[in-house]
């Protein structure tokens, strides 16, 4: 049996009930540590609150050297768990055709993700949000244009967008919302664009989480704290999405 | 204090443990009960989880009468639940505002939404999905082709479309697939559009979901069970995409 169980988005308190008790009553404990990150849980912790030994997953003990975890899923009861909500990344997909290949049950218990939370920390509707993209940290001279086309693509149907900044876990190399504008604005400068307005989230899910609207400068300029970051750009505000920005996110 | 909790999606379970630790401590429990449902647990199992009277808000207690809710949040602990992630309808980002006004202080907790559990249940890429649209029982003459149009656009873009179906709660009238589907091909008759393939959800979040993916003619001959139920319109697949589909929603 392998439940994949999505851990929420901040720390070992973001689990739900039932997932807890999966874990709980799990034979084998294995966490996915390379596309997402709970901040606020280095896994000593999670261990000491499952009060279960944690097996860490790179990338090649899941995309090569899966049977270790459908060896454990076949013999017994093995959690797989992930940061926010859980088979988002193609990866886990693959593994889940795996286990069923080797006919071992696979069930899903879910939990809350940053997609739909930055709806309720930015007050922005969810049916708004046209398709999300990722900013990757430029590498020699690799340097994508595509968040500035999904951006732009979104704003001619006045779409809200939401832009995931990179996460390199190996390197706890985390982008910053200020390196995501400059990127972001350079991208937009190379094909005569502009981004007016920016909605920047920092430690959505935890009990301190920053929101802050205004245009590029003042972005670069405002303080964050730690990460990790997330990016909205906005489409045309809707009158009541306004208001809320102004009153929880300082929009002038 | 007024705390906005996401309950997750289908029972008392759900709900994260930081979640269940506001709830047990506030000094009073609202949930609203307008704009969606914990289809697993009636009023009566929350309040005998979480050992606490709840009080059930309908629209009016929201938008109209919201003192009740906010004297609670002024003088003591309120929570306020509901189904899914919090904050995520425009009623609640009012009420949120109507709080600070009164300088009362908000935090969010998040629950898991329907918005990404559709993305693992399914295998459909949760960065692949464009706008949402939410299909609504007809009244009279009124027949609404905002669906129609939604999944168009987002098909020409090559990009998915979570399609919403109707909660009527107080009638308790929750649309099937069937119903759904009916309406969509009536929809794209009149406009001379085709929708080639769906994939159908029911009770996301439950342990036992069924998800099924076929064109018209199967998705109206399949029995999906008791609701909830939500749509996928998919763009063209990936070839993972393909193969979970095959093996979890007996696509052929």
């Amino acid at each position: 049996m392998l439940t994949f169980i999505g851990l929420g988005l901040f720390d070992e308190y973001d689990v739900s009930v039932r997932g807890l008790d999966a874990i709980k009553s799990a034979d084998t404990v294995f966490l996915e540590v390379y596309t997402s990150v709970l901040m606020g849980a280095p896994i000593e912790r999670l261990e000491a609150f499952y009060g279960k030994k944690i097996t860490p997953l790179y990338r090649e003990d899941v995309e090569i050297h899966a049977d270790k975890i459908l060896d454990a899923a076949e013999f017994g009861n093995a959690v797989f768990l992930t940061a926010g909500d859980s088979m988002v990344a193609t990866t886990h997909s693959d593994l889940r055709i795996r286990a069923a290949d080797r006919n071992i049950p696979t069930t899903i218990i879910h939990g809350a993700s940053i997609t739909t939370a930055v709806c309720g920390l930015s007050g922005l509707q969810n049916y708004r949000f046209g398709k999300s993209v990722s900013v990757p940290f430029p590498y020699g001279k690799w340097f994508p244009m595509t968040p500035i086309e999904v951006i732009s693509a979104n704003l001619k149907e006045n779409l809200h967008t939401l832009v995931f900044l990179d996460i390199q876990k190996d390197k706890e190399r985390y982008m910053k919302i200020s390196e995501a504008v400059d990127l972001l604005e350079e991208q937009a400068r190379r094909v005569d664009a502009g981004i007016p307005l920016y909605v920047g989230i920092a430690r959505a899910g935890s009990p301190e989480p920053t929101v802050h609207a205004g245009n590029a400068e003042e972005m670069k300029a405002f303080d964050f704290g730690s990460p990790l970051h997330i990016l909205i750009v906005p489409a045309t505000l809707h009158e009541i999405e306004r208001e809320y920005l102004e009153r929880f996110a300082g929009l002038c």
